[in-house]
């Protein structure tokens, strides 16, 4: 796993032809050189039998990950924001992720009765619900306030072992966003 | 095939549960009402054989997808952008089209040697590259001059049997967006 630090590190992957829209993420994997972060997740998912296991079930976990990650995009942009903006961006995120978001995904776990968003067992949904659920976690604590099947959930989640490894000190899980970071961003990316 | 035209349109939708997160487009189709445009391009792709044979065929697909699909958001957002930026948005996506995205598939074209992107028959990935490459003409008609492996690409996938019916005129094809599209849009979900 390399994470760029200069903007050369990342012409020399675009001089060598490595990025197909010269951008990244890239995932070097089976001989594939993937990009586009959905054909990451989706390939990965795919290989990894967290896809559902059938088209209806791999529809529904598409749709909780599109819907997922327009919230979870809206945190991963927060950083970049200026400082004035943040703090109305965090009124405004808490608001998609309570009226919009959360009363969903409470109801299908609720009516579904299952650990798992879809079928008996993990899915992408699952992955990606947990990622937002815990960064919006870093800004508001107490955001699952009044949703007792997601805090439930959230926890059984976090404790399968291959998440629970990572979500522990020393894995590879990164930090929360901090200036140097933001600075290191701008450096690679501002034209 | 209904196009919300009133505030109230969208409303009724909302208060009848039909939109899993309170947003349209959404597709109903074999039971399912299908919300997150990705995910309804994915079923159907899926459904219609248009996602390859394998899933190293279906992964070069949605990489290209993706790909697209960054450009076609570009123009899609382009009728809300404030006047004065509309003009330089233009020149953006032009470049974006042309020193990004364009070349690579000039070049699958022409290394692969087949009529369509991946494989030998028609995938997502012709759609939405087809549907790029129109909307594009309609603001910059000489866009593809120095492509002439896409050029040639494009008059064979408007020359596929449905596709073709779908340009010709009558069809279920929208015309450009106009004022009064834009009007409609933020009439119904300006907040």
């Amino acid at each position: 796993e390399e994470f760029l630090e200069t903007r050369e590190q990342l012409q020399r992957l675009q001089n060598g032809n490595h990025l197909l829209f010269q951008q990244v993420p890239m995932v070097e994997i089976d001989g594939m050189k993937l990009v586009q972060t959905r054909s990451i997740l989706h390939y990965i998912a795919e290989k990894h039998h967290l896809f559902g296991s059938d088209l209806k079930e791999k529809t529904l976990i598409d749709m909780y990950v599109e819907g997922t990650l327009d919230l979870l995009e809206m945190i991963i942009m927060h950083p970049f924001l200026k400082p004035d903006d943040q703090q109305k961006e965090v009124v405004n995120m808490t608001q998609k992720a309570v009226i919009r978001y959360f009363p969903v995904f409470e109801k299908i776990l609720r009516d579904h009765g299952q650990n798992f968003l879809v079928g008996n067992q993990l899915s992408l949904a699952d992955v990606i619900l947990l990622q937002t659920i815990l960064a919006l976690e870093e800004k508001v604590p107490n955001i699952l306030s009044v949703f007792p099947y997601l805090q439930e959930y959230s926890v059984k989640i976090s404790n399968v072992p291959t998440i629970k490894r990572f979500l522990e000190p020393g894995s590879k899980k990164k930090p929360p966003p901090d200036d140097t970071y933001v600075r290191t961003v701008y450096t690679i990316f501002a034209p």
